[in-house]
């Protein structure tokens, strides 16, 4: 008998995951000194409570089935109607983006989409990633076998890597060699640095003359202040015939715990002939089976005028803390950049220490914990990430205690 | 320069969805007929509205979602302690079925998780599937490229076929060659028929001795009437070392619209020294990021006393139409099976017709529509597939007006 096999590729991937190993330290941390008051500026997860437009909508949705003439079954397998339209109308034609419904599919999180979309590719690509990167990306091609193994210098041996560090102020060069997929994410997790029109327009121009395509995380977008950057990958020409797009609601209008987002995938986009958003719907219409008819009803009540405004309100709030963290950072002499378009700041750790030593020396004397850099990939080393998600307070008396402890 | 290579086993998979044929087909027939009034007994969705202890969950979960002191942000990856813990005391342990919380994996809909199951195994394992069956565990082996091609008697040649046929009573019988992935779906769709302790302990069996891994589809459990039928294959002595269970709320609390359902995968459960729940951990960690709380709240609800009686009387109103159609059915002469332990209701096509002939007579005589037996695989030919859960009023008409037509 020949046993069954396992995907043999989950067994490269490294065994713990960045996030559940700070977990671990701040709790021995924590065990050991009882009375510390950890302040954590770490993970990406947001903490304002959602917007009262979109707690009315949710309400009214639950009422709605509740009632069998207004009972809502199987959602439609690519989003609903009503939010497919403010999606096009709010977050494409304002700036100037032409999308039709068909080419937009709400899912349960970005998350998953970034992950999935590989279904539709062979597992014979070259892939390109920025270092450092956000784990998903890297993960999930080890997953399904196009990372190749793991080289001494922490590299994968079949990635392409585009190294974002202090030299090319953290925005990657087109590489040397051919990459057939390309993960780019503007504003970039982790180093809250965006890319302006010119910058994209050159990723763009690569992947149409190489026959690459793109896969846009534009998670951040809401985060934008600055007039040249654009919000869309679509907002550069030649882009719908070369790139996928990832939105999500989790950092706009707080839908962590919600769960909602979507991907664009335009029909202008084709491979030998084949169009790629005719195989995302089948991947989806197989592996998916939509989202929640009450989250796409708060997921709506997002573009409605008082939801917009309440979105500002909370987007506005981590921006403050975003711009409390960047001055006190500088305040006590280390070198930061993002917090600008972005809710992560990324500074340089003092001294040359790596950035775990630095997550140490953090914790130990202020009591803050943030995300070591080099969990974002080899060049992240040195650097560090905190992020704006905090309550206001707790984020300035964070800054209060790393001005007096450094 | 090479292109990039998108998977190619999509080509493979068949253009149209039986259910989206189905569809076009009762448009072109209320087009020529516009005064049809035409009842839909023919998918699977439920109709009845949520029930009100799972509404009262949702509005709670709601209020507290819009505060800051109680709002909830990204969910635990693997589901929340308040609903594993009932799952785990009324799912499984009121069977007698002990399972610890992180053998259970709460999802989005077994549809995602019956899908995405294959990442965490090979691409070369050969994949037995019930002839008929539910399409999705097809299609996605197919994507996956478990199927080889597709041969003139519309099989896969690299499946393993398990017909399901009047002979049999509909209960496959085990493979006469070695089969590494074994797809069962008790109570079935789409035959409604269930399998007794005996009958599944022989699978259990043979998948320990093969060191095969059985793919148990549970969905419709909670329509079960038979004291001689197993609830969780993991009544079964030696389950754990050999099967994944995948539940749903969509039928049991009418959640279709709402996306909540879970999978075990039990620690007993390795191949060649590898957990299989570490596997889909790592894979739900990477590539899914947990379920909505207010969701899971709502979920939790359905084991509460109220929650259980309204969820126990929704499945009493579908399986008194199972009956009714049944019932109905027989009185016009038919042949039929299932209904007992399931909402579905299996009939042979009368005098030899093919199910899709069956399906244009059916709509044109009686303007009832069902689903043709051979949208499921090849051995549902001659077979047709009505579902109990539309309104009791509509299908007693529909039933009137069938006892009328034939």
């Amino acid at each position: 008998m020949i046993p069954m096999k396992l995907n043999e590729n989950f067994q490269k991937l490294q065994s713990s995951y960045l996030f559940s190993t700070i977990a671990k330290k701040v709790a021995v941390y924590q065990a050991a000194h009882p009375q510390a008051d950890i302040i954590r500026l770490g993970i990406g997860d947001v903490t304002r409570p959602l917007p009262p437009a979109v707690i009315r909508a949710m309400h009214q949705a639950a009422d709605e089935m509740a009632r069998a003439e207004s009972f809502q079954g199987y959602p439609p397998e690519y989003g609903q109607d009503f939010l497919l339209e403010k999606i096009r109308e709010y977050d494409f034609a304002a700036y100037g983006v032409s999308l039709e419904a068909d080419e937009i599919f709400v899912s349960d999180g970005a998350k998953s989409d970034t992950g999935n979309i590989g279904d539709i590719f062979d597992v014979d690509n070259i892939v390109a990633v920025c270092d450092p990167i956000y784990p998903v990306y890297v993960d999930t091609n080890i997953m399904a076998g196009r990372s190749g193994d793991l080289m001494e210098n922490g590299r994968w041996s079949n990635f392409v890597y585009l190294p974002c560090t202090a030299e090319n102020h953290f925005l990657p060069e087109l590489p040397k060699t051919h990459a057939d997929l390309i993960y780019l994410c503007f504003p970039n997790n982790p180093t809250g640095m965006a890319i302006d029109f010119d910058g994209l327009k050159a990723w763009v121009d690569y992947a149409n003359r190489e026959g690459s395509v793109i896969l846009y995380d534009a998670a951040y977008e809401a985060y934008i202040t600055q007039e040249n950057i654009p919000h869309s990958i679509y907002q550069i020409d030649g882009a719908k015939s070369c790139a996928i797009e990832f939105r999500s609601y989790s950092k706009t209008a707080g839908f962590t715990g919600v769960r909602c987002a979507y991907t664009v995938v335009p029909k202008e986009l084709k491979r030998n002939g084949v169009s790629l958003n005719s195989l995302w719907a089948r991947r989806q219409a197989t592996k998916f089976n939509g989202v929640s008819y009450i989250t796409q009803r708060a997921a709506e009540a997002t573009y409605s005028e008082e939801g917009r405004q309440e979105v500002r309100d909370i987007i506005s709030y981590y921006q403050k803390n975003a711009s409390v963290i960047t001055q006190g950072l500088r305040s006590a002499g280390f070198q930061t950049w993002g917090g600008v378009n972005s809710p992560y700041i990324w500074m340089q750790t003092p001294g040359g220490l790596t950035s775990w030593a630095f997550f140490d020396q953090l914790l130990e004397r202020a009591q803050v914990v943030g995300t070591p850099g080099s969990g974002f990939g080899p060049a992240g080393e040195g650097y560090f990430r905190l992020t704006a998600f905090g309550s206001a307070a707790r984020t300035a008396e964070a800054l209060e205690r790393i001005a007096t402890a450094f």
